[in-house]
């Protein structure tokens, strides 16, 4: 399918005149809504965890902190920590038999939390129990488990996750520490071999972590077998060990009470059951063993034990937007500027910053796409859920399902942060002055979100592995190896595929197929066209990736990065496109399972208000590729600020389905 | 002219095969320039205070400072301020007579040059000799320049601009201070009525300033004559004097070496001669009087004096951004990252940064949009180097050029200044880790210059006044009225009027009329064809502007807000292309006044770039007007892959044309 053989399908209807066809919003004022059960519905699966910690989390952790010296921010997030690890909620990824839950969900979602507040908490908490403690858990077994875990999870043993080096960041096959095995002695030799080797950006090694995951090259009986972790020793009463050289990566941007260090190692010496096995083993004479026989799925195996970071740092991302946006949007509905003449000689009277157009568009667009991804999260953490779960149970995990989340979870990890990115600075300069002083939270927020973008994995390189994933799976549906099993994946939707719930692919193709093709009206809002403009993107995006990747493929004589190297700004915007659909149609779903009528239809608005501007934002190129018309491209522009009108009135309420409480907005222009 | 009657002159042909013509650059590859010649020609109009700068400002003021309590930093900033005013060029400013040089454009580039170091220094002094000073020059009168300003040039009578209230920011002639005068005591005032009126954010009102330059509503004998300025003192020995109450805004987001603080006056008494008296005078006995009939052109008048600070504010964001992208493209220089294999077998390498096309795309094309910018600037500031020294001078300065000078300054404070927001964002994420910490100083650039896109007028606030000029302009090209002075106006461009240089429109003009419109080949990067693109919007957007205000004015039965209230976000668009349109053409005007041939030949390909990237960021709006083929909008993204590639091993050189003394990075990553 080439784009000039798909004519698409437009009327020349003002979109004033829109009324609700195939599932698309009613342009009609709806009644007002109960913001509690907009609340519960945003909360999602997870509500009963979200409900524990807006009543027991203590108020100080909403307090911006950033007048606070590096040494004192650092003291009052690991007073924090202990206060919020008591009042539990940690443990809750962890395996049941070590001091756990069973319930990972459960865990992200206690995170998520943690992200209205400040957000070092939230990441000093990461540390310890996610990257620290989840290593174990997931690369460990029984022997590390009983050892560490509940030491960990009472914070008895602090922990930090040395993986980035000075000189390898994004590239992990890249690592330069070595691991090399001495049979003689039953160990493992860690060593830096260089400055550029030197463990960098690690939360925790700058003062507070005893001891270490690193990541290294195993070597044994002279052979190579690729990064693998061990539990290293740093510190003890707060020395470094022999052979550990630390140092503290000093101020930084935001996230000022996480301390950050480097860690260099001379040749330090750990007991053979250092090795994080349960994906390879070496045995005491040296020999290597693993389950997993190319040494590639088992990188990536290990990897993606991992990747339930990924799904924190997308929650936690949108947590920090949401509280933005609360607090930028409140200022707006009581900051007035200029004035207007009153009606027939009536007093002039000054205009609410709400009340302007620009305003309005700077603001709801963004609350409504983090609507969109507040959805697309809920079903993100439920499909962790599921794949995690399975994992802490010691059941397998069917490679394609783990692959499936590993892309969604990199896909919405990227597309979260750069929201919150643009988002936060919008709200920053919306709030004027006011949102230049730290009282009013906005430059924290700012400052400690940014490197999210970064941080488990530069969103770049991240789309860039969602495109290859894209293009296997295009190559899969097209190839005639495996018919059976791929056929199966070609069918299924990629999350839903993990989701517990009715797959949402289903109810978009039942969308789709009602489409009142002869409809003149209400085109715009009909849900079945949005999702159809959206599907053709990614699909026409996909497609010619894979056409050009073959061409490059076929003209080559290297590896992937010359087959592929000319082609990042595609893989990253195909990859951004998959990751639109799923949203959009995460939020129709969502939609379809609402059962509060009132509720429903405002999300019907915030949900047009999301898919037509995003169908704006990508104008260009949907007219460019003759998907679009002139008059067209026109109306959506007019239909989006038909849009942001119609939803000004009901500001506060979408700021409540939120679910902040107004104690934790913290800011004094929000008060 | 309507969008579809103007066919867009397009070829099919592959922009590679591009050939210089009508003023385009040559695709040829072109010899490394002398960058000392780049480095001086960018320098502009004033480089020997430049060079001055790079030799003696000591090399402290480039180091981070976000390490620093507000105390500490406050205290440094306070020291390196004394430091640089015993250096001097802070007075050339003002007026000889009184210790000034008669040089307002020196003035301003030593505040650019600030502009590499810690901006809170900039700001900091930009407090005291711009908008103080600044003001005391503009606003007051002789009395006034012999009792103040040789103490404020010594920095013995240290100063701050109490404008901005609480509630009153944007909106200046709303603000609620007033100065009431006695007629008995021949005294002024000076009240706040509430907490609304508290004047706010004033930089030097938390610490340092001894005196203040109020705005506040001034009433005489019962009437109200609208905002006025006054000298007030504050405090005494660093005590509040009595009515005054001052309070600390605390940490900001950046600039926290600037002690911004609040103010408010209970009844503060000053003496009559505290008004400062240029353009309005309150005679003993109470009566008021003032050059100026009308309140509304006196107000635009005094606001207009002290537009000098808009010219600042967007130098020195260029500034911040030139480092930043520094920084960025050494880092992408010497960070390798991902393996490719080497050419036929050999063994297989690291890439760098710089040689991955998203990493060209994401630094070198706000680096070309940098060096457009630059030229300018340069163009804005020799236009305020006329219109303030005749000021100074005593001159008189004709209405129609002063208010060019003050559209000028406004576009480029705003265009500038969010230019440096993004990149110095892009720039942050280009560093990965590296980017987050201070010791590379791209946080402090990021924190500091943030909030450039609002103080000396809100940007959003400022496009409108933009756009509100060029309907004014509009309205006035096709009135009957007044056709003599108009029909001047109308065929001379608003820069060119005020710049002492031969006219940039002539030779734009030339280029248009030259284009070879028969050429297959090359017209991408035909500088005629550029223009006509860029031109082409600007007019457009202006012209349906118009048709929409004359519209909405038919309707409407309010002022200008109900008119112009809808269509703000066309107002943002249309001053925004208008902004692109000089910016282009300042940098088409420096490039043909460029006299050394390898410069000139490497500016003709940043202009390129530049010019294709503006196009290809509007390429939505060409297609929806139907001004850009679908294959033409693929051709231009074609060319700006192929003209960041042909720049990639240009760019240290480009780099060095900023002029940034190496020790002056301040950047591990950078060292």
């Amino acid at each position: 399918m080439t784009a000039t053989d798909v004519p698409a399908p437009e009327r020349t209807t003002a979109p004033g005149q829109a009324t609700p066809a195939g599932g698309g919003s009613a342009a009609v004022p709806t009644g007002p809504v109960d913001t509690d059960v907009l609340r519960r519905f945003l909360d999602g699966a997870f509500a009963e965890q979200r409900d524990r910690c807006r009543a027991e989390l203590p108020l100080d952790l909403f307090q911006p902190a950033d007048h606070l010296s590096t040494a004192e921010h650092r003291d009052r997030t690991r007073d924090q920590l202990r206060r919020v690890v008591a009042l539990g909620g940690h443990e809750l990824g962890f395996s049941a038999a070590h001091g756990g839950g069973d319930d990972p969900g459960g865990q992200v979602s206690q995170f998520e939390m943690l992200g209205f507040g400040d957000a070092s908490l939230m990441i000093k908490s990461g540390v310890q129990f996610g990257l620290f403690g989840g290593a174990v858990q997931a690369l460990g077994t029984e022997r590390h488990h009983a050892e560490l875990l509940p030491r960990v999870l009472r914070l008895e043993l602090l922990g930090c996750f040395a993986m980035t080096e000075s000189e390898h960041g994004s590239d992990v096959a890249g690592l330069r520490t070595t691991a090399t095995y001495d049979p003689a002695a039953q160990e493992f030799v860690i060593h830096s071999p260089d400055a550029g080797a030197r463990k960098e950006y690690i939360g925790g090694a700058a003062e507070d972590a005893e001891v270490a995951v690193v990541f290294a090259q195993l070597e044994t009986l002279g052979q190579r077998h690729g990064v693998h972790a061990f539990v290293v020793p740093l510190r003890r009463d707060g020395e470094a060990l022999p052979g550990i050289t630390l140092s503290d990566c000093g101020r930084k941007m935001g996230l000022n009470g996480v301390d950050n260090g480097r860690i260099l190692f001379d040749s330090v010496r750990v007991p053979r059951t250092a090795l994080l096995d349960r994906y390879a083993q070496v045995a005491e004479d040296g020999t290597y063993s693993s389950p997993i026989a190319s040494a590639n799925s088992r990188f990536f195996t290990m990897l993606g034990a991992l990747v339930k970071g990924r799904v924190s740092i997308s929650g936690g991302a949108l947590s920090q937007t949401k509280v933005a946006l609360a607090i930028a949007l409140r200022h707006a509905l009581t900051r007035r500027q200029f004035t207007r003449p009153g009606p027939d000689g009536a007093p002039a009277e000054e205009v609410l910053l709400m009340d302007y157009l620009s305003h309005q568009r700077r603001l709801l667009v963004p609350l409504a796409t983090t609507y969109a991804l507040s959805f697309a999260q809920d079903d993100l953490v439920q499909a962790m859920h599921e794949v995690v779960g399975a994992q802490l149970r010691g059941e397998e995990v069917d490679t394609v399902t783990q692959r499936a989340f590993e892309t969604h979870a990199a896909g919405m990890k990227a597309v979260s942060s750069w929201h919150a990115t643009a988002t936060i600075q919008t709200c920053r300069e919306a709030c004027g002055g006011a949102g230049y002083l730290s009282e009013n939270r906005l430059p924290q927020l700012k400052a400690d979100s940014d490197i999210f973008t970064t941080f488990e994995g530069d969103n770049t390189v991240l789309l860039q592995l969602v495109a290859k994933s894209l293009l296997t799976r295009y190559k899969q549906q097209f190839s005639d190896l495996d018919t059976l099993g791929m056929a199966r994946l070609a069918t299924r939707d990629l999350i839903s595929t993990v989701a517990g719930r009715s797959p949402a692919r289903l109810l978009v193709q039942e969308l789709v197929d009602s489409a009142p093709r002869n409809d003149v009206e209400g085109e715009l809002r009909d849900r079945a066209w949005q999702l159809q403009m959206v599907r053709f993107r990614e699909k026409h995006l996909v497609d010619t990736l894979a056409k050009r990747a073959r061409k490059a493929r076929g003209k080559s004589v290297g590896g992937s990065y010359d087959t592929l190297g000319g082609l990042q700004d595609h893989l990253v915007t195909a990859a951004r496109s998959h990751v639109d659909r799923v949203v959009l149609e995460a939020f129709v779903a969502a939609i379809a399972r609402c059962e509060d009528p009132a509720v429903k239809a405002l999300l019907e608005q915030v949900c047009d208000l999301h898919a037509l501007a995003l169908l704006e934002s990508h104008k260009g190129w949907y007219l460019q590729h003759r998907r679009m018309s002139p008059v067209r491209a026109k109306q959506v522009t007019h239909a989006v600020n038909e849009t942001v009108n119609q939803l000004r009135p009901r500001t506060e309420e979408l700021v409540a389905g939120f679910g902040i409480p107004d104690a934790w907005l913290g800011a004094v222009i929000a008060a």
